[in-house]
């Protein structure tokens, strides 16, 4: 992957020599598609993942999933399962002889090549918070959802380089019509930056609406778009054993064209499934698998990656807790499951929080590094969630991506690396006893790029940090994210396509863009 | 280990019935000795493990460790090493057959046999921040210690149960003379407490003041005492290449009466130590072997631990940082060499952050995962560390403890377990696809131990979290921490036991303490 032209090395543009000597833009990592060497933290043994697939099948064989779609289940039947009204049985060979087809990795490529991402393997992945109804910032408190602060995130999502996709709607913007929302959103994400993004799987309109866009977005023709993946859906199942109407239709069109579909149950162990951590990895397990199962059916080799979201609930409150020693576990045996049946895998990071304070920070750092320990593929929300997820915050955002970055620094090998020049006994040697390492030849070889250079991070002294104001680390946060707001410069586009973009959306407002029930 | 009685639950004394309907006590986590079950994580291969022992041996054959101590070099001089002044150098074949002296476990029992603490293999402790010369709490800011302020980090170290031992002075208490700070130090640190205590290798009295009080103490005989571990000192070389007097003079009485020491040094890399990080490990482990092989000398089989305190300083200003992705790496790379060595492990709960907020919990997070992923056995400064262990903050000591119990709740074998009733494929059944988990009876019978509870996290809503005053983490660690000083009750000591310690510090303080030079 090229790596990105920071904001302040480009000449000229909007941001001209005056504003730039006062820029607030942090200086941050370049692009980059972190690779993942660690061995990942696998609590199962042999037996464990055993019992786990054998219990997996046997909600698949005996109990059965709803699949609340026909289509879906005379596909099904068709493939040989048993089907009773909505309830789909299907047996281990038919289960294992799908996800066979599926394949264990591959290469979403959106309108700028040069931020394809590739699902799978070593590969870890970071998106931005999708979805919360609400929003949240340290000036303003919590405030629904609007248009405004959407586009806000959506210029975060695209500034920070540690963040490789823009997943759902980072806010809901409650001010624009349902109908229509999902053409607004969809022409500022596609204009605003030039990542990966998502389509909703909420009916056939709107995935084909979005897939639309995308095509044009990229400047493909309709076989180009469907040769390979240039976007996703993410569908969750409706806990316990079910998947609704929209989203396996959405999922279904996906596959049928080639565009990767990631199945995340979202099962709250004591709430939508069992109370016991394995117990509801399976139960999530049988529901991703279900669906995983109808798309190979209808398109052998369609790219699939299985998700978690198993958490736990507050068994005092039933209020539902994040990042939690439960839900770290739940992640880390749902990556070896996911290896097991040879699936890219997607987790989260996540909090209960309410604001971006300490619990925020170490529920996320909990839920990130369980990402990370799991062999996650792709960490959604991994920047700006609180409150279970709904609340978005430009605060948490900033804050994230510095850890986002502590950890894609952590993944790089000179961090660990032994060559002799590394192990350094000449320069050990030379300072000797008496001497200091500031000034001699080996340290002023390496020390521009020798360590981690925090965003938001201050590391001065007491005395330093409150001669300068005395700041914490969310003030921190919002002073750089207004900043970046303020200074924000959109991706380059074809101003053809970007007119074609909104011609697309202005006719399908014309048509009145999608049906709703209000 | 037996479990610690709640003082919530304990009978009469001082808080009555009245005062502990009001109690502010958190319930917590009973008293346990954690296993990490983990594999740890690995980033050295075999030939990375070997470079950097080979770049230790070269250091201690080839350039040599200054011992700035007469008896150590006449001791290591009669064990055939070559030394010249305060230089001296050892081959590989020495330090080997050394270390192969040194237990990979020991047990260190403290007055209480019920605080016992396993160091090495899979046992996993944490303690109290150490050495501070300043606290900060919300209220008051930052101040210079004092012995209020030292006491009440020693009750806090006590009444957690995660916390399993009294390290060093969590705060000095700089309005006591240095001559008899240890003296009224450890007399509340012994009648506070009843875990494990620490004592600072500053010169032979001190050392011995601290192992008769130790002594006198637990009840014990001198040869009680000399038996086996009963407390412990840490020391830290003088990077680069050197241990200095009074701690070596600590460190040998220590291991001729068979106490524990740990040998930690302190390398920054880029300043004490070389830029690259595996160099300032190398660095790191050829000054603490230095040193562990001087005490395997003086008495073979003495009980050490090797420590790391290998982190990076921000190149642009000089100043120290901490819970960094390199320092991370460096304490991974220092567990694989000390398992190599057979040695148990210490490392450390750290942060640059000045206060505790977000910043101070993503560091302190990664720097713990660390330790847990390194297979430290010892994590010092677990919790209460500020500033790059400057100040100690009795808020950060209660947010950490949340963090530690998390550590030690994540650890649980029934976090991942597989059996039949975990796995419930019969309660997935039973509840089916249009029902919910709380009410069935897999859920009842397991609901009360079945998740992590915390200590000081929030997991209300926002609106609920708001009406109860919109409190941000480090405000609700406040009102905890009064709370706990509030209601605190000093463990059990029999009133002769404890009338000794006050005669011996009243004595000792009579003959004048021990000798300054100020």
């Amino acid at each position: 992957m090229a790596d990105e032209p920071s904001k302040r090395k480009r000449g000229g543009g909007r941001a001209g020599n005056a504003r730039r000597t006062t820029s607030k833009l942090p200086e941050q990592m370049p692009w980059r598609i972190p690779v993942n060497v660690d061995k990942p933290t696998e609590p199962l043994d042999e037996d464990g993942v055993h019992a786990i697939h054998k219990g997996a099948m046997r909600i698949l064989s005996e109990i059965g999933i709803e699949f609340l779609n026909p289509d879906a289940c005379e596909i099904l039947k068709g493939a040989g399962c048993k089907v009773d009204g909505t309830n789909v049985r299907m047996d281990e060979d038919f289960v294992m002889e799908m996800l066979g087809h599926a394949p264990a990795e591959f290469t979403i490529t959106p309108r700028n090549p040069n931020r394809a991402i590739p699902m799978g393997g070593k590969h870890i992945l970071f998106g931005n918070v999708s979805s919360p109804p609400n929003m949240w910032d340290l000036k303003r408190g919590k405030r629904t959802g609007d248009f405004e602060g959407y586009k806000e995130f959506i210029k975060l999502t695209q500034f920070f380089n540690c963040i490789h996709f823009a997943g759902g709607y980072p806010v809901e913007p409650i001010d624009i019509h349902a109908r229509e929302r999902h053409l607004d959103c969809l022409f500022e994400k596609l204009t605003l930056t030039d990542k990966v993004v998502h389509a909703y799987s909420l009916g056939k309109e709107r995935v084909e609406d979005v897939m639309e866009m995308v095509r044009i977005a990229g400047g493909m023709t309709r076989e180009e778009f469907d040769a390979k993946p240039h976007m996703y859906t993410n569908i969750n199942s409706v806990s316990p054993l079910k998947h609704d109407f929209p989203m396996l239709e959405g999922a279904m069109i996906h596959a049928r064209r080639n565009q990767p579909v990631i199945v995340t149950p979202f099962t709250l162990a004591g709430a939508m499934a069992p109370v016991t951590m394995s117990g509801a990895v399976t139960l999530s397990l049988a529901e991703g698998l279900a669906a995983i199962v109808l798309l190979q059916v209808i398109n052998p080799g369609a790219p699939c990656a299985i998700g978690t979201f198993t958490s736990n609930v507050d068994m005092k409150t039933g209020a539902p807790a994040f990042g939690t020693p439960e839900y770290m576990r739940a992640t880390q045996m749902t990556g070896q499951m996911g290896r097991f049946y040879g699936l890219p895998i997607r987790s989260s990071g996540v909090c209960a929080a309410n604001v971006p304070d300490g619990q925020a920070m170490w529920e996320t750092s909990n839920s990130l590094w369980a990402a990370v320990q799991s062999g996650t593929n792709v960490v959604y929300h991994a920047a700006g969630w609180l409150e279970g997820g709904l609340i978005a915050s430009p605060e948490k955002f900033v804050m994230d991506c510095d850890v986002i970055q502590q950890i894609q620094r952590y993944m790089e090998p000179a961090t660990y690396a032994t060559t002799p020049e590394d192990i350094a006994v000449e320069a050990i040697r030379e300072v000797g006893p008496n001497g200091h390492y500031f000034g001699c030849q080996h340290t002023q070889d390496r020390y521009e790029d020798a360590f981690y250079s925090p965003l938001i991070s201050d590391w001065s002294n007491y005395e330093a940090w409150e001669l300068n104001g005395g700041v914490w680390t969310a003030e921190r946060a919002h002073e750089m994210y207004k900043g970046i707001i303020e200074e924000f410069e959109a991706p380059p586009l074809d101003i053809a396509i970007r007119d074609e973009l909104a011609d697309f959306v202005a006719r399908r407002k014309a048509e009145g863009g999608v049906p709703t029930d209000f």
